[in-house]
């Protein structure tokens, strides 16, 4: 149970290449469809998140789930990227509290990619958002977070709206992958 | 194609929860078995390298990847927490340069998070690693970049040894993730 998916067969499998194709399906949706999100599918998300790994395993981070529309504008009318906060079914938001801000960013980062891609298997769109410092005051007020939380990152949960998928467009390999020569 | 992941029933589908059930149990592996990565897994890595999200994105990164046994044991040997490259079948080193550190930081978890996914669909175990700042020169020496690049990333790669599949601990649910009354 533990260590599942190590016991596959080295050579390519069909789940290994759907699974692949799904971690590179990921989009950024900004828009979403007024919609709930089913239980189940929040569920697992928060299991992945609980599984999700940290800076020495520490796990120094909580993850704030907001599904209150007056909440979730307020947090969206901050100084910061986060708008689509309002439109969401949604909103995770990351409150780490470690000495280093690296460190915090990098596990914000970690725990973002695997909240969106557990909502991305269900067909859940989402967005990162981040909250500038200016903000950061008042984002812990909303919240009713002490002054030692460091709040900066959420992602914004829905069901992508009509025509709110767009094609994403990319670096080509050889700019973004390098293999080092000897 | 675009699009794909996002045309799935709102359901669970058993696609859905094989897809949970991978993130849910990637684990940190240091210690590798000697053997090769197979070509059609490191060309999906890379790909999934290549459409990972980033801030803006602007991309502004590059993963090296080193198979050289050499190259790997001296940036094992630099200060940090990156040991594990020593027996590692591949490095992915992450190159950051936007002026923010926290974004860098923030852009190196999520593309460090889908590599080790990736990896983790073929069975290929790995481990974060961290060079501390004191060796940012060394290893830039190492790695034949120039001064304002940022490295500080590195993921190890490679097939579990016999017994390095540990099981991991995690805090209880309820404290990592609140749902947020109003």
């Amino acid at each position: 149970m533990m260590n599942q998916g190590y016991d596959r067969d080295m050579t390519t499998t069909p789940e290994a290449r759907e699974f692949v194709s799904l971690l590179k399906s990921l989009r950024a949706v900004r828009q979403f469809a007024d919609r709930p999100l089913p239980p189940e599918a929040i569920r697992d998300m928060h299991d992945v998140i609980r599984w999700s790994g940290s800076a020495s395993n520490r796990q120094e981070f909580q993850v704030l789930w907001v599904e209150d529309r007056a909440k979730l504008r307020q947090l969206s009318e901050l100084k910061g990227y986060a708008r689509h906060l309002a439109g969401a079914a949604a909103g995770a938001v990351i409150v780490t509290w470690m000495q280093s801000d690296v460190l915090n960013a990098f596990d914000e980062g970690r725990i973002a990619e695997r909240i969106m891609l557990a909502a991305h298997a269900y067909g859940i769109g989402s967005s990162i958002g981040m909250l500038s410092r200016e903000s950061r005051g008042a984002a812990q007020e909303i919240l009713g977070l002490s002054e030692d939380r460091t709040v900066r990152t959420t992602i914004s949960l829905g069901y992508p709206a009509e025509g709110a998928l767009r094609g994403g467009r990319r670096k080509p390999l050889t700019e973004l992958v390098k293999r080092l020569q000897v």
